[in-house]
């Protein structure tokens, strides 16, 4: 219910439909009549983690408000290849119109949701958090980090202005850790936590005593890793990140770090295989 | 250019910076001065097909039109790991501001074009062209079939208007192959084929005779295939799909079939990673 | 149906109101109460073909979606003076609100359907089918074409991305028709058709040989037309252009040929009379 | 300069080249290369009154900002086949993007303003105004009425947020002319002057007494109308309407009324025919 | 009901919401159950005339078509503190996304609507009305006009387009007053007045002869005001305007002019303050 | 510069500009040349300090990118009356459309950094900050919360997805403070702190032990106050809020309290008067 009244999902799903249609459907407009009625199931072919049911849900009410629709499984369930996860019903051509675009969002999300439900998995039983990225499919941020919650990892920054994260390019161009940090402390807006990249112990010991209430510890060894955890002995949160693979992160959550961040649960992650099946009703 | 100039392409491009950007870049506005000038290098981090320059070059000029932006590497090129891709200079905070979202696009972009790179390669001196498919990243249609073409594949259908495809759900609703390609013949936008899906001989023949352009093979044996393909001897062209990986294109292109279509060009494509590295300028 | 689900058509019905409504109904609001409900008649002051009913469903549902509506004569029909096509209900403020616009667009569409049913008319008996063209009023595309459609007509290209044409523009910036039709065959959406605007009977053996799909005779004699059709004998469909009336459209037609297309349908057609009358209701 | 300035015409214009180019123009891009530079011509193919070269203008623009362009006639030039309107040059891919909408916005701009041009011409020497109508093409309003503008004609109404007009309708719901009016006059915003659709020397008197600035002659013999306008004696402007022709305007003018309004300025105007004529540059 | 269907308040509305929601309510999803239903009351804090209630509304349905609304007290009414003014019901997590829009609306219209009553309350029982002006917050003019005439007051021009307004710096550029009233006389859209801005009695006099229908006196002293109200005779309606305040107002009125507009209407308002309580339901 | 690249900024620019010009300015183009050229320069009126400098830029560049702009006073610069703080030169006609919505955007914008800077002013000297809040004008968030940043106040959340606050409304739907707290520890994006609203002392030590980051006193006395600073002594940060005058700002601040928080900065600030001179140039 959320995401219906987000607006920015209102408008990827719009402009997803509107590239789709274009001027029209060539095919259904010319081999379907307008007074058919029919039913649709949306069915798993593979093994996963179901999500975007309420974007489905969306699409269909975008194209045509009349057609009723059921999400059989809930948001976030196993589902195995053969299981019925939504119905609908209504226009036949309504459900054509609507068919690849809805399964598009379906297939995506699910397929999002299945990478993080392993990465997930494999800090199980750890003092360890796996977190997300801003690298999400540009104008789906929103549903994709949707997804990852639905696999069980946690959120990082849903975009620029939900935390303050001063990385090497940042320290770059502000001329040192310690004065881009206490700036942020001192006017960011209140609620915003502020992370710094660092890449060394000399880097972990001044965004530490600059005031940083986290550190994204970027390509160090692990070696490093358990230092700076050892360093920062609670008074910041640590996170690490850079092409991390699920066995990567088990070992980086063996070291004791807070959290690890994975770009690969958005941008590695293959759809999830759904299909709809439309036939005759009444 | 072209891509530039696309209305969709616009609005996706829009949509991506203000999911970013929200109410505001909480980290560059406090720790990056405004006057200050910088000098950005996007560099390709693996190897793989680039695509993407062009909408690097719109984010860019979205975010600030006074940034200028040079692209090093053509559309298509192969690229290595530490090969500059593209560069641009101008305001440090309208390239922070930028950044994400930019190399979000470029590195989505690079991996379809890389996927679709290996499913031309797999078909390589054969008669046989591998198609892309609608299943594409919402609101990403125009950017994603963009690349699957600099990849080395050809498109199919851009959306439900460009092209009449009489599926499976399609020819449960209108009651038979033969009226609908007749339908479809008759009274479709003039320019556009007439594609037909079947599953076995028997629709392979109906649709042949109604005067279909093309049939698209569906769960059919090998040995189907071959059939088909001497059956239809030229009078329509022959297309399979269904779970296409770069080796069973090979095998279906020893039939002598005119395309395979991959949907993995697109859903199963990982991101190629690249990054962008800024520094202060002047 | 699928009128409503357009997201173009949605666009433009949705900028029409905005045009005229602008900051409010400064006649409406002061001199007809909140709660008086009305009743409207939509009734046809001249003879011709009705087009535009479900557009003017969408502009009252705009407007205030618990208005009532009906439509009375399907679209398509042939209607006269004092037939009243729709009706609706509701608070009578809406229905003022809606009139104008209203009747704006169901005035243009049953103007080019009525357009077109003259021009299918004067081909009836024949093998020549009528198109429209591109020559449409901007952001009216899908609903023109609709309207020329319900007239007889059949569509031509709906937009740049539904069809190859290559006009002399083209071909004076290609170099030559034999390049730009082979290069259209092998790299075009495989869906499409490849088709050859001609000016003399040198084109059209040209493009014949490059394999193009339809000519399009423009400019040239009745003789040069007769011969064209001979020469092509059915391995390319033709189509004649160029300010065509419904004299010229029957006299093409008796040359054999297999399209005549017509601007004329569209950008020639006056608006069809309708009014809209309204009384207190309850 | 104050249309490029508008809102609603830098939407239609959106909306115009979003739905003709739609993923793309599937011919222009595989047949013209991306480096080709052309020069375009816009030459009249009749007689009648130019408009919309600004619209020319930012059609192009909006496609590509780097083509240059000129307007050789000035707007409201009577124009002759032949004569080079306009010129542009730049990328030929971009010139074959824009040519269909550009020139769709040109031949029904000139239409109107040919149309309106008539108008004008037939009242010319009378103290007679002639007035378009809001029976303008939805989403070209603004547009429409500058063309009526450029051929002459005065614009009524713009919306109906721009001047009260208590029409039959109104009067039917709001239970009286007298009350309308008066309602009218003290609470419309203060710049706005009161109309009233009036149809017998009753109607006429009521209207005039309650302070009307303006009388909407409808449906009134020449007869009643040369009443109308002896009674109000300069009291309150008088205009006749109702499928009024050229010829009726003048008869109508020979009665000393203030205004003639009539639709067919807008919608009975065919589109005047232009061209454009592309050719390799450089 | 007319505000629902005003596009230009439909765009604020979304905004709005797209500017507080962003990508997501990141404290309701975690805290409030999704099936959790709730009823919720706005509730006055503060002595004024309430407003917005229909914004109100379009705030809940846009977030959730679901929620039902009512509105207790009526549009214009004078609440005081404890006056519980709307309810609601529905999902609470839809309540507590809409909240804080929908009282920033209901507050800021409020507050309009209760300067706006001070000001209508100076000059009662004088021949004297008080007009807002275009001095409102930007994207809110449709809004806060209806504000001001809930609270006593009439509008000025709602835009540019519906009213001509010779103002000072016009008459700097076009060289001076004669001209160009006569060239809005017989030009300007027919429904629309002239007024003109003037700051001396010999200004007064030039717009007089030039058929000026209205004049602004701006910065002139109580003595030259009564002289120009004599001097006009009611032959122009004159509005005097500058910094006007309550007092200021019933001065003026006091002199006789017909219009005194004051920006302090909407400029110098503060909010009147409204909170809203939520509880659980059943 | 990070104003004009903020598209939540880009669209209410343009949503004020579509509002005011409406189908265009009906007094400008009549009575103003098309080629005459001006000068203007924006003045202040009164004292106060200046923001909004950025905005004005950008309507300009809206209505015409050609007209030159210049800001002589910096932005958060104190202004007295007869300061020339921007000027601009370009077409007579683009300075007239674009001046009303610049000066309402420059009035409010500098009306808020003004009543910010009395509030900062109240507690220099202080270890207390003042903070706005989300009772800004719909479609204004970023805008007004960069003025008060400019006026020396600090941001709050900017929306409800940069930070987490659990307020009323939250802990009675969610059953109780210690969940609520634990859960957004647990799962809300790593980077946005937890605040609490706590209306007695069980509830401040309630939200302490749950872990909250930061408690909002609503509603307690001067004695609460200083016992809850006390209790949590510095292990949660401490705000107050509710109907926060500059006074009650600095009895506040004597209590040691981390943050006052103040609605009045936006919701009660009157604008700042400017005045724009256009002059005919060359």
């Amino acid at each position: 219910m959320m995401l219906e009244s987000n607006p920015l999902v209102q408008k990827i799903v719009r402009l997803a439909l509107l590239e789709d249609i274009g001027t029209g459907d060539a095919t259904t407009e010319l081999v379907v009549g307008p007074g058919q009625e029919a039913r649709a199931r949306v069915v798993a072919k593979a093994e996963g983690v179901l999500a975007g049911g309420p974007v489905a849900r969306m699409v269909l009410r975008e194209v045509d408000p009349h057609v009723s629709f059921e999400q059989l499984a809930p948001e976030g369930a196993r589902v195995s290849p053969g299981n019925v996860v939504m119905k609908a019903s209504g226009r036949a051509r309504s459900l054509l119109l609507a068919e690849r675009t809805l399964l598009n969002f379906v297939m995506r999300l699910s397929g999002v949701a299945t990478a993080a439900s392993r990465f997930a998995e494999a800090t199980r039983g750890t003092a360890t958090t796996v977190l997300d990225t801003r690298k999400t499919t540009p104008g789906h941020r929103v549903l994709e980090k949707y997804a990852a919650r639905l696999g069980g990892v946690r959120n990082h920054r849903m975009g620029l202005d939900s935390g303050v994260l001063i990385k090497n390019n940042h320290i770059a161009l502000a001329g040192g850790i310690k004065e881009a940090v206490q700036r942020a402390r001192e006017a960011a807006p209140v609620l915003l936590r502020v992370e710094v990249e660092v890449r060394s112990m000399d880097q972990v010991r001044q965004a530490l005593e600059a005031g940083a209430d986290c550190l994204l510890l970027d390509h160090m060894t692990l070696e490093e890793v358990r230092e700076a955890v050892a360093y920062c002995a609670g008074r910041a949160a640590v996170e690490v990140s850079g092409n991390m693979t699920e066995e990567a992160t088990l070992v980086m959550a063996q070291q004791g770090v807070n959290f690890v961040s994975a770009g690969a649960i958005t941008h590695g992650a293959p759809w999830l295989d759904f299909a709809m099946y439309i036939e005759p009703a009444g």
